[in-house]
């Protein structure tokens, strides 16, 4: 059966009823949480859904990994790499990070950088 | 190699640079347009992300189907039919659509009802 994640955001923060944020907990990632709206522990075998937000100064891992990314800029600005490129993403903006491409995300600016981070069922175990 | 489709909507609009609106012309589904944001012409073998948007008084058709949907509502309200129940939908609210359950968004109010709807390689064919 299908179901509703309610959002229940507000001033610009964003945040879903029944979902819980994770705070990573790694020297090469600095603050970063996570929240999964969609994935194998909501009964969603095919893809998942996740919500990232990376506070100012912060940055994710300069990560190369099999899965590929779907991404979509919800809130605040900063920069990604990809491969040898580095490009400004802000709202609306959709990245695509292709299989084993680096890649890592940096928040830019006194806002948090939110969005949306799609990955196929093989991303589950490495993230 | 990864990109980027940037945002480019004003004014409530969701709109990306090199992204094409195309419009479904079936006599079941009313009102509704979607813009491949990532997908297998874009060189992404492993997932979708499309957006879809259905204008006041519109709908996409009765569906089921093998794949699954992972949805995002990104702009104005509406309601959603999953299975035998109908839920309220709104900016934020995630939704997930299961295999074969039968499913139709409608906008509702005056504004245009825009989602990001996520699905996998098997939906292909099939939207």
């Amino acid at each position: 059966m299908g179901w509703i994640r309610k959002f229940t955001g507000r001033d610009g923060g964003l945040d879903w009823e029944g979902v819980e944020r994770d705070d990573y907990q790694d020297p090469h990632i600095r603050g970063v949480s996570v929240r999964w709206l969609i994935g194998p522990a909501e009964g969603a075998a095919n893809f998942a859904m996740r919500y990232f937000e990376i506070q100012p100064g912060g940055h994710t891992s300069l990560d190369s990994h099999a899965h590929d990314h779907g991404v979509l800029v919800l809130r605040g600005r900063g920069r990604v790499l990809l491969g040898e490129e580095v490009r400004k993403i802000g709202f609306g903006d959709a990245v695509y990070v292709s299989p084993y491409e680096i890649h890592q995300f940096t928040c830019v600016g006194d806002d948090p950088l939110g969005f949306l981070c799609v990955i196929p069922p093989r991303g589950r175990d490495t993230e």
